[in-house]
């Protein structure tokens, strides 16, 4: 397809979803914030740092300017929540009017509160794609069977974006729900951390499911109220990256419940890796309260993450809730 | 609570639910098909075949004559789905009139495909109760956390149920779908098997949760053909069930699907248990027809299992559909 992407941000996702469009399109540009990353890369045609043994195809080109990015037909953004404003914002003085924005980041700005996509179309007047699923990086960059879902208000975005992303081994479900599509994949971290610290209490398998079906009705309901669809929460953006997120030890939410579970406390500074289900933990706290909705599980992962009670004396609490 | 309560069968989950309904009522029957088992667990107060180190609490009393049934206000059913006519035949000659009837087994009738209330309504003309939820028998037993749906369209009967089974242990939630809640502990029978097929087949994840997603979608596209309602399936009896037979092994459904999906064919009889999904699948595939509704995951079950076909084969074919 003679189509230019852009993708920002040569992590396990960007560099996993620029090896999957480089299959459809002439051109893929990734971004990498480091000269010395882009350039290995284009030299070694490795990414190191994720991928050491899988070679990126021929037709991605690392670079670490967003001025090669001006006659892109769409980029994807494929870093942390918190820079998303400030990097639409630099990209929106270099891209074409015409260029499509697809966010992957699962996060709320944390002064705002804002989802990204409100983010994307403050900073550069356009609305933005919303992209999420049940998409584990590593699987993706083996070329292995993936499904997602896209969602926007402008079906001309949608059907574009469709088209550079979907193969025989990539389904995309596409839908006009921004809302539904954007918070499925960020109450899907509060849930996933909620499961790990079951696990890491060592709670009965009948309860913990039993809890997990009234969390996946709380997020109906947390989205209805949002302005979002209840329906959304079943599709690959909801039930399959919920499912994903809270069953699998490779989620990293999941792995913070489970040690909090266990009374673990872990060093966020020295791990050097990013809790980005944390923040959207308190961010999540305020927002139900604003909203006037219940949910027994915000509640919970909130004692025991954010306020560090005891998860037993929030477990009695919350079962009696139930 | 001054209430007789009966239960038939007296395998894992009729010695759980007896074990868990003895808390909260005068006196507890526990009907078992072999007059040795019966005595056995009078006079030594364990169920050795289930449950050699868990006591039988004091106010159970099990018996082997369905006489001992001609004054209990409610029989909780534990048997398997082919013998449901036959027994509640045989109950309806001895029970009172007012006596509720449960049912916990999850299978269609299958001569008819009827589902077991259809059934306790023909032999016993009144409404029966369907029980469902993510119960695995050995936790009730030990007295662990626990949720289910119960449903009926008699509200009385409803009410008198719960107040039969809730506790601070064991919640439960009421509603009068009873299609849906019987449908959801068939269907779900399906997915685990599925869900085994991949893990045995060691399809990556991604595509996993995926066709699980679609598979979730599908349930609630059938259930509302056959007159419930999508809602329930979020219930215990559907998200929760569905969720621990198709992620733990502990499910005798899932286990055979991995067999499956690894090559591996059983020898039913020399087994020696019941694999009431497979009956399942074969019925379903005809019910789904009848419907008209298509269900890729029916179809791709019904020909690994029934059909033995390569299942790789069959996993193109479902992918091609999702």
């Amino acid at each position: 397809m003679d189509f230019k992407v852009g993708v920002v941000g040569a992590g396990a996702m960007g560099t996993a979803l620029a090896q999957m469009i480089a299959e459809n399109v002439d051109e893929v540009l990734l971004y990498a914030r480091r000269k010395s990353v882009a350039d290995a890369i284009n030299n070694t045609r490795y990414n190191d740092e994720y991928y050491p043994n899988i070679k990126v195809r021929p037709n991605i080109r690392a670079v670490n300017d967003f001025k090669e990015f001006n006659n892109v037909e769409m980029i994807f953004l494929c870093i942390p929540s918190s820079t998303v404003r400030s990097i639409t914002a630099e990209l929106n003085d270099i891209i074409s009017k015409d260029c499509i924005l697809i966010n992957t980041a699962k996060g709320l700005e944390v002064s705002s509160y804002k989802p990204m996509s409100t983010i994307i179309g403050e900073e550069t007047g356009r609305p933005a794609v919303a992209f999420s699923g049940p998409n584990i990086a590593s699987e993706m960059m083996k070329g292995l069977f993936t499904a997602s879902t896209i969602a926007s208000k402008n079906e001309k975005y949608l059907n574009d974006v469709k088209n550079v992303l979907e193969s025989d081994k990539f389904k995309v479900n596409a839908n006009n729900d921004v809302i539904g599509t954007e918070y499925c994949g960020i109450i899907k971290n509060i849930l996933a951390i909620s499961q790990g610290i079951f696990e890491g209490m060592n709670i009965n398998d009948n309860a913990r499911f039993a809890i997990f079906s009234k969390s996946y009705i709380e997020t109906k309901d947390i989205i209805e109220k949002l302005g979002g669809m209840r329906d959304t929460v079943d599709d690959y953006c909801g039930f399959g990256d919920i499912i994903t997120a809270s069953t699998l030890t490779v989620s990293r939410n999941h792995t913070l419940g489970t040690l909090y579970g266990q009374g673990i406390i872990i060093d966020e500074n020295k791990s050097g890796v990013l809790f980005e289900g944390k923040n959207t933990v308190s961010i999540f706290k305020n927002i139900i309260e604003d909203l006037n909705v219940k949910s027994t599980i915000v509640d919970f992962v909130y004692e025991v993450i954010i306020e560090n009670k005891n998860p037993k004396t929030s477990f009695v609490k919350l079962w009696d809730n139930l």
